[in-house]
C-alpha cells in the first residue's frame, strides 16, 4: 500500500483554506497513485481551535468544510481530522474517508486535559477503537494522546487484526520531544507487530510551535522513514519499500527553527508582513533580529537603536555592526530629551525624591512607545526581546521593553540565548564577539549590569528550571546544590512578577513548561516555598 | 442541632493564615455552642489555587494546615474543605471533623471544566457518596457543582437517611447568579425533603469575586436564612428554629459591591494600600474613582488628571468636580510637550506623513507612563478605568489607556457605566450630569467622539452580549433585530483585538462571560461568522 504522511500547516479558523489546502495534495496524491493520504488531528480548524468550539455556528462550517473534502476524494482514500458533533455533544474525531464517501469515523478517546491541553472543556471521550478494512488491510485509527495511553485503542485494534496503525497529531515542539516520540512509537509498533503511521502537523499558534517530523515505524519498531521538521511536506512512501531515515536535527538548529517558524507563522497569519526591533547593542536583541530575518527576509525587518546617556558607545557599535551583519537598515532614535520632558513635568510629584527604578523603567518606556508608534504608522509588528530568566524574575518592565505583539526569547532561557548565537555564529560572525562578551547590563543607569540584581545566569536558569519546569520546592532546589539564599532570592523574583507575565505578549514555547498555557499561577497568591 | 455558616475570605496560597481564621472561628463557634461549623470549599487553600496543586510541596502543606484544624477542633465538629491526596492523586475534598478527629473525607464528585472552571486538570473524580451521622442526624457531603447536578450525590445520600445535605462552594459572581442559585437549591432541598446548607466562600480572587449569600433551606425548599453578600460572616442557626430571609441586593448594588470587593481584595492582597487613576472628566474614570474610593478609602486613591491640546475645557472642570465630590486630591500634568518631544524626534522616520491613530495612541501612552511612573515611585497601584464595551472592541489603547495593575471595569458593558453612575448618585450629585450628559470621547483629536468609530453604545452592547456571552453568530444576531453590517462591523473589532485582550490587567468579573479565564479565543484566528 502506498500511503502519504501529509504534514500540512493550516491555520486555526481558516476551514474554507485548510478544507482547499487538503483537496489539493489529495490531488496531488492521486496523480502519484497514493491509495491513503493521513493528514494532522484537526486539520479542518486548526489546532488548537480554544473557545471557537463553543461557537455552533463554527463547528457547522468545519462539518460543511469537511464535507468538502469528502467530496473531492473520488479514487483514493484519507484520514482527516475534523470536530464532529452527535446529540449535541463535541467529539475530537477523524474521519476515513473512502472514494467520495466517509467510511468510518473514529472519536477520540484519550483527551489531555494537562500542560497545554484543555482538551476536556470541549470534547467528550470517544468509547469504540475502530478498525477499518481498506484494499486487504486492516487499520487502526488512532489520535495523538491515543497512542502515548498504554491501554489505548490501538491494543484492541491489533487484536482486532490491525496490521498498520494510524495516529494523527497536533503535537507541539519542546527540547527533547523528538526523542521522546521516537521512542514511544517505536515500542507501540514493535509490541504491535504492525506498521504504525505518525503524522504531525506544522506551523506557529500563537504560543505553540508543531514541529511536524512525522515518522512511520515498521512492524519490528524500526523507523522507516521521517518528514523533515518544521515545513509542509507530503511524503509518499510504499509500506513494502522502507527507505533509511535521515538524521534529525542537532539541537540548537530545532531550537532555532522552532522560534523561526513561530515567528514567521506569527506574524503572517495574523496579517502582518513586516517587523520592527529594538536594538540595544544587547545579545537578547541582536540574536531576536538574527531569527526575524531568518524567518521573514532582511527587508521585512526594521531595527531601530535608541540610545539614552547612560549607553556605551560599544553599544551602538555593536548595534550598528549587528545590522549591517544582517542587511538590516537601522535608524537611531536618541531617547534623552523625552525623558528628561516626562520628568520634568513629574517634579512637583516626586518633589525632590532621589531617583530609583522609576526613572529607569521610564527609560524602557519611553523606549516601547517609540516601537509602537513605528507599528502603529507603518503597520510593523514589534518583536520584543526579552528572554525567559528577565520573564521569570521580573527583570523587565511593563510597557518597556515588554512591549510587542510577540516575545520571541520569551521561553529561552538566557544561557540557552549564548548557545543558539554560538551556533548562529557557526559559519561567520554575524553576532559580534563583542556582544557575547559584555556583561549583559540594561544600560538605564551608570555602570549597571545585570547581575547587581540578579544571581549569575548560569544560576539563575538552573533554579528556574527546577521550580518552573519540574514544580520542585526550595528545599528541593537546594538539595540541587545551590545556595538557599539565593534560590528564595529567585523564587521569590519569579512569584510576584506573574502580574507582569500576565500582560506579556505571546512567545514560541521551546521548554516542556513555558509562561503560557501550561503556566497558569494565580497573580494574588502568599505560597511561596 | 445549632448550624454556623461561616461565609469565609481566604487568600490562595495563605495556608497557615487561613487555618488561623478557620481556627478562631470554630473557638468563636464554641462559646456560642454551636454543634457544627461549615466553611467554604477549598477554604484551606483559597480557590482556585490553580497551578499551586501541581507543586508536591503545597500539597503536603495544605494537609499540615489542615491537621492544625483538626488539632485545634476539640469539643465541635466542622466540614472544610481542603486537598486531598490519596495514591498520587488529587481530590478537592471536604472533611467532615468531629472532636480533633477527621470522621469522614468525602471527595468531590462532578467536576466542573468549563467557563471560569478547570478542574479536570488538576482533580480526580471522587467515586462515593457519604453520609455521616453526628448527633442523631444523618448529613450528607457535597461540594459545589455536586448539587447542581441532579444525579450528583445528595441523592444517594438522601436514599441512605441524610435529612441534613451540606454543601460548600467557591462559586463567583455574576449578574442573576444569586436567583439561579436560590432557585436550584430550593429545588433539591424539597426533592430530598433534607435540610440544605449551602456555604459560599467570599472574596476578590483576581477576576474572581465570590459573593458569598450563603444559604440555608428547609426541607420543604423554603430559604430560611442567608448571610449577607460581600463580606465575612459566621451566621449561627438552630435548624428548629428557622428565621425569616432578608432581602437580596437590587442589582445595581449587587454589582456595584462586586467591583468594590474585587478591587478591595485585588489591591489588597497583592500587599498594596493606594491606588493612581487617570481621571479624564469622562464617565468611566468617574465610576472608577466612586469604586476605588468606596473600596480603599479617600485617602488611599489618587487623582490625576492628563490634559492635551484637545482636552476642553468642560473635561476638566468634571475632573475636578468628581475628585472634589469624592474628596480625591487631584494632580495635574499636561502632556503636550511630551508628545510633541516624541513627535519631533520621529519626525525623520515619519517623513511627513499625515497624522492618523499613532498620534492618538501616543498620547494615550505618555498618559500611561505618567500613571506609571507615579506608580513606580510612591508603590501606587495603577487602575486602569475602560470598560467592557471598548475591551471588546478594541476602542482602547495598548500600555495606554489600558496600561495598570487592575482594570475596575473590564466586564462592565458601557450601559452598565451609565446604570451604575445612575444608580451611585442616587442619594446625592457624586458623579456630575455633565459627565452623564456628553457624548463619550477619547479626546485624542479634535471634535472626537466614541461614535466616529463605533455604533451607538446600546446597539453594541448588545452585539457584544450575543456574541461573547452566547457565541451567537453574525446570522443569528441579525436575527435579533439588528443591522448586519453593524453586526459585522462590531464582530470583526471583537475579533481582531483579541491580542490587545490577551496583554490587558486583569479585573473583576460580572457577567456571564469575562474576557479572562472564561474566554479563550486564539490571536491567531481566521473564523468571523
Amino acid at each position: 500500500m502506498k500511503l502519504a504522511l501529509a504534514q500540512i500547516n493550516p491555520t486555526v479558523g481558516d476551514l474554507t483554506a485548510n478544507a482547499v489546502k487538503i483537496i489539493s495534495l489529495l490531488d496531488e496524491a492521486r496523480e502519484e497513485e497514493v491509495d491513503l493520504v493521513i493528514f494532522p488531528e484537526l486539520a479542518i480548524t486548526g489546532y488548537p481551535p480554544e473557545d471557537l468550539l463553543l461557537k455552533p455556528q463554527f463547528i457547522k462550517d468545519n462539518l460543511q468544510a469537511l464535507d468538502l473534502v469528502v467530496k473531492k476524494s473520488r479514487g483514493i482514500a484519507a484520514y482527516v481530522g475534523f470536530v464532529d458533533q452527535k446529540k449535541g455533544r463535541l467529539y475530537n474525531a477523524g474521519a476515513f474517508i473512502v472514494d467520495g464517501k466517509i467510511k468510518t469515523i473514529y472519536h477520540k478517546m484519550n483527551l489531555p486535559n494537562y500542560g497545554v491541553f484543555d482538551e476536556k472543556r470541549y470534547f467528550h471521550k470517544g468509547r469504540q477503537p475502530s478498525v477499518v478494512s481498506y484494499q486487504g488491510l486492516k487499520i487502526g485509527l488512532g489520535i495523538c494522546e491515543d497512542i502515548w495511553v498504554e491501554t489505548g485503542p490501538h491494543r484492541a485494534e491489533v487484536k482486532k487484526g490491525a496490521k498498520l496503525i494510524i495516529n494523527i497529531n497536533a503535537s507541539p515542539y519542546h527540547v527533547g520531544k523528538v526523542a521522546e516520540r521516537q521512542k514511544l512509537l517505536s515500542g507501540r509498533a514493535k509490541k504491535s507487530q504492525a506498521y504504525l503511521a505518525y503524522v504531525n502537523m506544522v506551523g506557529g499558534q500563537d504560543e505553540l510551535v508543531f514541529d511536524g517530523g512525522s515518522m512511520l515505524f515498521d512492524p519490528r519498531g524500526k523507523l522507516a522513514v521521517s518528514c523533515d521538521q518544521y515545513r509542509e511536506e507530503m511524503l509518499i512512501v510504499d509500506l513494502e519499500n522502507d527507505r533509511m531515515k535521515t538524521a534529525w536535527m542537532e539541537e540548537e538548529l530545532e531550537i532555532y527553527s522552532a522560534l523561526v517558524l513561530g515567528t514567521r507563522d506569527y506574524v503572517l497569519k495574523n496579517g502582518f508582513s513586516e517587523v520592527v526591533i529594538g536594538l540595544s547593542g544587547g545579545i537578547d536583541s541582536a540574536l531576536t533580529l538574527a531569527i526575524a530575518v531568518d524567518a521573514l527576509g532582511k527587508d521585512k525587518v526594521h531595527a531601530v537603536y535608541m540610545p539614552s546617556q547612560y549607553s556605551a558607545e560599544q553599544s551602538r557599535q555593536d548595534a550598528e555592526k549587528v545590522a549591517r551583519n544582517l542587511g538590516v537598515e537601522l535608524s537611531v532614535i536618541p531617547i534623552n530629551d523625552v525623558t528628561a520632558a516626562y520628568l520634568d513635568k513629574l517634579n512637583p510629584n516626586f518633589k525632590g525624591r532621589a531617583a530609583d527604578v522609576t526613572e529607569e523603567n521610564l527609560q524602557a518606556r519611553v523606549r516601547g512607545n517609540y516601537l509602537m508608534a513605528l507599528s502603529n504608522k507603518f503597520n510593523w509588528l514589534v518583536l520584543a526581546t526579552g528572554n525567559k530568566s528577565e520573564m521569570s524574575t521580573g527583570y523587565c518592565t511593563l510597557y518597556g521593553d515588554m512591549a510587542g505583539g510577540y516575545a520571541v526569547l520569551k521561553d529561552v532561557p538566557k544561557t540557552a540565548v549564548y548557545q543558539l548565537v554560538k551556533w548562529r555564529n557557526r559559519s561567520g560572525e554575524i553576532i559580534p564577539q563583542s556582544v557575547i562578551d559584555r556583561p549583559p547590563t540594561a544600560e538605564l543607569k551608570p555602570d549597571q549590569t545585570d547581575q547587581d540584581t540578579l544571581p549569575p545566569y548560569d544560576v539563575l536558569d538552573r533554579i528556574m528550571a527546577a521550580y518552573v519546569e519540574e514544580n520542585k520546592s526550595v528545599k528541593e532546589i537546594v538539595r540541587l546544590g545551590l545556595a538557599e539564599e539565593t534560590v528564595r532570592q529567585v523564587i521569590r523574583l519569579i512569584d510576584r512578577s506573574e502580574y507582569k507575565r500576565r500582560q506579556a505578549a505571546p512567545g514560541p514555547r521551546i521548554t516542556a513548561r513555558a509562561f503560557g498555557k501550561d503556566w497558569r499561577l494565580p497573580i494574588t497568591n502568599r505560597y511561596h516555598a
